[in-house]
């Protein structure tokens, strides 16, 4: 019998289906609508035969990225959504029988690259009150830590980090050999950052990905940001041509584009303002906090709404346990969105009478 | 101070820039004019922003794949090219201290990852003449075998191996508990194919790509065909969103096109034929063998044609050692690209008279 790594023998994983094409997909915090139709044409036409026969170049990316950040090509590098960008950051820094330390509730592939490269996975819980403990990420940094993932603003609930609680925790994970990750996907909809710490931090990576408010989430595109030394063994530890070149060149043209990156903020803007009120006034517990997604306690189980709204073409995500136990979590869109959303979920929170 | 694997930390890897855009690439065997433009505009027509904004789903592909290499959905992994599947492979089955036994010269990946996943490479050399020795190959593997690589055709000679020789070395693995991968990235260049023995073998892996044939390298899509349960650990070991949703569109299009790649393999015959002939004609010594590209050994040195041509905007390669040492590889493409590399290229092995 061959031999079969034993991180992933076991290793149980969600596998997504072709379902969600034709539906209003809120359950992601994808753009359920996509980039407006005129800056897509623009870019589209760009895009010849030649050109997606020719393996992938990414410098002239690197470059504005780099210029739009305020760091060197060095300090980045391009990898096929943030997604991978993680994947290669356990693979390079992920020590096996080391702790990573994450908080909870969180993205779930962190725990599934935790498991992958046989490493140990340390849990800080939320306080009730949705609130992050920092005091106890920062308490849980040890000798036996390997990387710690702050997701800043946390999705699902959309806590965030100040700034002197990460330096705590990036100081403490350095005396420990620790890597720190600062997973930064909801930027913009969140404007601070602490993509500036790199420069002072040689243990500090910072992702950010084209799939929130880029609206590329089927592209595959995102990088990561850090110290020279650090991006460069990551860069050993790609694929030759990790991203394909559709994406590369959707990036350079969105990163550069100064006005688009406004609209489509306001417009998620306006969509959970929207949505907020309408809780507000019907008397929903909910929490917008930061991010593009508003988590709500619905008056019945929370997956009988979802099996509902489900029924009539629009995904929402809910938990089955922990602190967010009931809750559902409604990505934001248009208000046009919100309003197709807002009229299901009332209707299906209506409890039947026979 | 932070830990960094060591099978990464002194890796050495050769990084491409962006260079190849504008030039007549005839160094690594993509399609030099792409797609036909109206195969590629009837696909293009397809997209739009919200298509681009969703999360890839691969269920579809999967199916025509499966349906069109008379297997089942479950014997196939999508992937970010070959090269994903490559790195898959070694992440799972790539026992670390095992060897990975391929035949030298080939493809340079396959070395970039065995040393990646702490693997040993153990290599059997070509013959002199140009041909594989299967029985060598058979031969080296020993209890110490963790993966075995049979590219078939062997870029960048071109050598095949016959079914007889391939179920030799697949048997022999399997008593030695190695993993043989077949990868037939090549395939409709040259048609035989041992995809049928995944059916009877449990150690065998077959890979393909879309780079190639189908003309989309800059897109990044390939597969891995294989028992189900060998493709079971590859797809537990894949991140969740690993290929983009264009390249599935246009696998999916393209895969189903009969008649395209019909006309995509004629194409390359009829620019192979072409430039065979002039080889011949003018006495050189040149190797046309399987796959879509040709060897030659010009009069003068290697390096100095391929830096000539590149002043002229034509990139091939050469190989600085072993068995090719002072022989070109050049990409084929069709008549008029074939001319336009002829001329330039009789222009620079022409020996400079003062």
């Amino acid at each position: 019998m061959y031999y079969v790594n034993e991180n992933i023998k076991d290793l149980y994983r969600v596998k997504f289906h072709d379902e969600r094409g034709s539906v209003l997909r809120l359950d992601m915090n994808e753009n359920p609508e996509g980039l407006p139709k005129e800056v897509f044409d623009k870019i589209w036409a760009k895009v010849t035969p030649e050109y997606i026969a020719t393996y992938p170049e990414k410098d002239r990316l690197m470059e504005l990225l780099a210029r739009h950040d305020g760091v060197l090509s060095e300090n980045i590098s391009v990898t096929a959504g943030s997604d991978e960008a993680m994947r290669l950051i356990f693979h390079c820094f992920g020590e096996a029988g080391k702790n990573l330390l994450t908080v909870t509730p969180t993205f779930e592939m962190y725990d599934v690259y935790c498991k992958m490269f046989g490493m140990n996975h340390v849990t800080v819980d939320y306080r009730e009150d949705f609130t992050l403990d920092a005091d106890a990420v920062m308490d849980a940094v040890d000798e036996n830590t390997g990387i710690v993932i702050l997701l800043n603003p946390n999705s699902p609930i959309g806590a965030v980090y100040k700034e002197e609680e990460v330096r705590a925790v990036v100081e403490k994970a350095q005396r420990n050999g620790a890597v720190v990750v600062i997973d930064e996907a909801y930027h913009y909809f969140y404007e601070p950052t602490f993509l500036h710490l790199i420069k002072e931090y040689d243990n500090l990576l910072v992702l950010r990905t084209f799939s929130k408010l880029f609206s590329i989430a089927g592209l595959r595109i995102g990088y990561v940001s850090g110290n020279a030394e650090l991006i460069s063994y990551i860069e050993k530890a790609e694929s030759t041509f990790n991203v394909n070149n559709i994406a590369i060149l959707f990036a350079q043209e969105l990163i550069s584009d100064q006005g688009l990156i406004r609209d489509l903020i306001e417009k998620e803007r306006i969509g959970k303002a929207w949505l907020s009120e309408r809780l507000k006034e019907a008397g929903y517990r909910y929490a917008a906090m930061e991010g593009n997604y508003v988590l709500f306690y619905p008056n019945r189980e929370s997956k009988i709404i979802v099996e509902k709204l489900k029924q009539k073409d629009i995904w929402v995500r809910d938990y089955g346990r922990g602190i967010l136990n009931g809750w559902i979590r409604v990505s934001i869109g248009s208000v046009a969105c919100m309003q197709r959303f807002w009229e299901a979920f009332v209707e299906a929170d209506r409890e039947e009478t026979v």
